[in-house]
């Protein structure tokens, strides 16, 4: 079976572009043409309830990504789906998260399912099941080709996750930095012995990802990092500390992270980094910038914003094959 | 709108058992009787496959908690059910997950969720609407008193769900110091100040129970932690960080603690904690202690055990009542 990380590195160098489109659909911001379809049908069959009908919300949702994958698939290697905002529709919106994890799968893309899941060990092991593992696959359900976990139950609670993804050929990202502005209070504590917690965590993952017996043709693992750096040298730090993991980078547009910033979590070789970003593409209809070009095609919107999120990362990020792409020998040197 | 910490702490005195009730089902541990008619059921609809339906396993889990609830809600103030066993069956999973909750409700019982979900705010919304939220209760969905959350991600990742929390009378219970074996390698790193991660975690979820707008007419917030102490000094060093939080102390039983560390997580008004054990009541049925007085009437030994499990609490844990139950003032000095 193909390692995850060799089918992310090959899909990213196929279509030059390490990047990939955030799936965070919120019902509000959805096009007035999807919402009010929906909304037409669910006044007739709601007798004036002033909320619509979770079943109708996640078919919205669905509907809404479906078109969003048709655009961006010719253009990226990969989606990342959110499941926090399908959760609110409960069973109607978790079957819509399988549906676009689904969709996405059909049209070419990997996908990584951003569930953020963790517990201790046997809970984990429940958790890993449900979200990478065979489990119920026979029965119509598709699981993502990673997901995103949390460290801070330690190694029994991310282990199941590994060890599921290893056996099906699928990968994690575990949580080092994130994206949004508070992260530091936990994560950016300085430790005793100098260093940050997330440079801990760096460690722990950075160990992980050796040991799991998931490395690839590239020299990189399936054991990724979610990393979203608050300056250049964070990001160099962690690069060695990981040198072996995917970077997954949140972050980039909407919550600020810049071109150095982002460029800092690539290596030497062109490789080690998945930019996402999310709302700056599925939502860019709203955006002036875009409707004064597209009008109202909504479509043409994202389409042209992930062209523009891709010529972003291509100008600033990368250097895709400057280390000449040896195989098994990420370089860490920056 | 009554308090979430008010209405669990009468429940408590009530009950006169600080305790709560794990519900962990897992498939392969449930009763014959159960799992026999589920898969008589699913050999016929199934035609000889391999895995059993996830709608017949889910079916299963959910009929096995409603046998566990009927048992133990004449004894308990609460059950902790934890989402990550009924995820591995997708959408019949979390609707069985909702029937549970529904139920344990209608038994008048007190509904803690183990979800153990963060991320960023604006993704943490959503997930607070999902499981703490009013959206779609009004198509029959229920949702806990209270759900368990990950502070990994610093203030603006926990802030949607003690605000949807506050709103809806609910509560949650912040991850301090978990119950497992390699809990230690993030929440015990050494600070530069001399705490540990997990002491500067309790220090921000003091502060948001302090300042969250939570506080009930016992002088407890409804921003709890969990904390599962290492040995008696550390839960002594939590209590004070966290005054006016309820601690929601598993790994009593099967992962180990000592009656003493638990005690250490009570206050000397004799409330503040509420102990939970899963394994050991919802599988005493497995055990031969339990066998050897009830034989195969598994329903007989899973009340056996909660009983047992409540002496044990009474016996070593709390003094309830001890230091008079003040109101407005829990009190901090062991």
């Amino acid at each position: 079976m193909r390692h995850f990380a060799d089918r992310l590195l090959a899909a990213i160098e196929r279509t030059a572009a390490p990047v990939c489109v955030g799936l965070d659909p919120v019902w509000e911001k959805l096009p007035e043409e999807i919402r009010a379809g929906l909304e037409g049908a669910a006044r007739t069959s709601l007798d004036g309830a002033a909320r619509a009908n979770p079943e109708h919300r996640a078919a919205g949702l669905m509907a809404f990504c479906l078109e969003v994958i048709q655009r961006v698939a010719p253009l990226v290697p990969a989606v990342k789906i959110n499941i926090a905002f399908f959760e609110p529709y409960h069973a109607p919106g978790l079957l819509a998260y399988r549906e676009v994890v689904k969709a996405a799968h059909e049209a070419g893309l990997i996908v990584i399912g951003d569930v953020k899941r963790a517990d201790i060990g046997s809970t984990s092991q429940q958790y890993a099941v449900a979200h990478l593992g065979a489990l119920g696959e026979g029965h119509g359900y598709v699981h993502p080709d990673a997901i995103t976990i949390n460290p801070y139950f330690g190694t029994d609670g991310v282990l199941p996750f590994m060890e599921t993804a290893r056996d099906e050929g699928r990968g994690v990202f575990i949580l080092a930095q994130t994206s949004n502005p508070s992260a530091g209070e936990v994560q950016g504590l300085e430790l005793a012995d100098g260093r940050t917690v997330r440079e801990a965590v760096a460690e722990l993952i950075g160990g992980w990802a050796e040991t799991s017996g998931m490395i690839g043709e590239f020299g990189y693992s399936s054991v990724g990092a979610v990393v979203s750096p608050t300056d250049v040298n964070a990001a160099r730090r962690l690069r060695v500390l990981m040198p072996r993991s995917i970077f997954l980078v949140p972050g980039f547009g909407a919550q600020g992270r810049t071109a150095e910033e982002v460029a800092a979590c690539f290596n030497d070789d062109g490789r080690g980094a998945i930019v996402a970003s999310s709302r700056g593409v599925i939502f860019a209809f709203a955006e002036q910038a875009y409707r004064s070009s597209h009008g109202d095609d909504w479509r043409a919107c994202i389409a042209a914003a992930c062209r523009a999120f891709i010529d972003d990362v291509r100008r600033h990020g990368p250097r895709i094959g400057a280390g000449g792409g040896v195989p098994g020998s990420p370089s860490t040197m920056k």
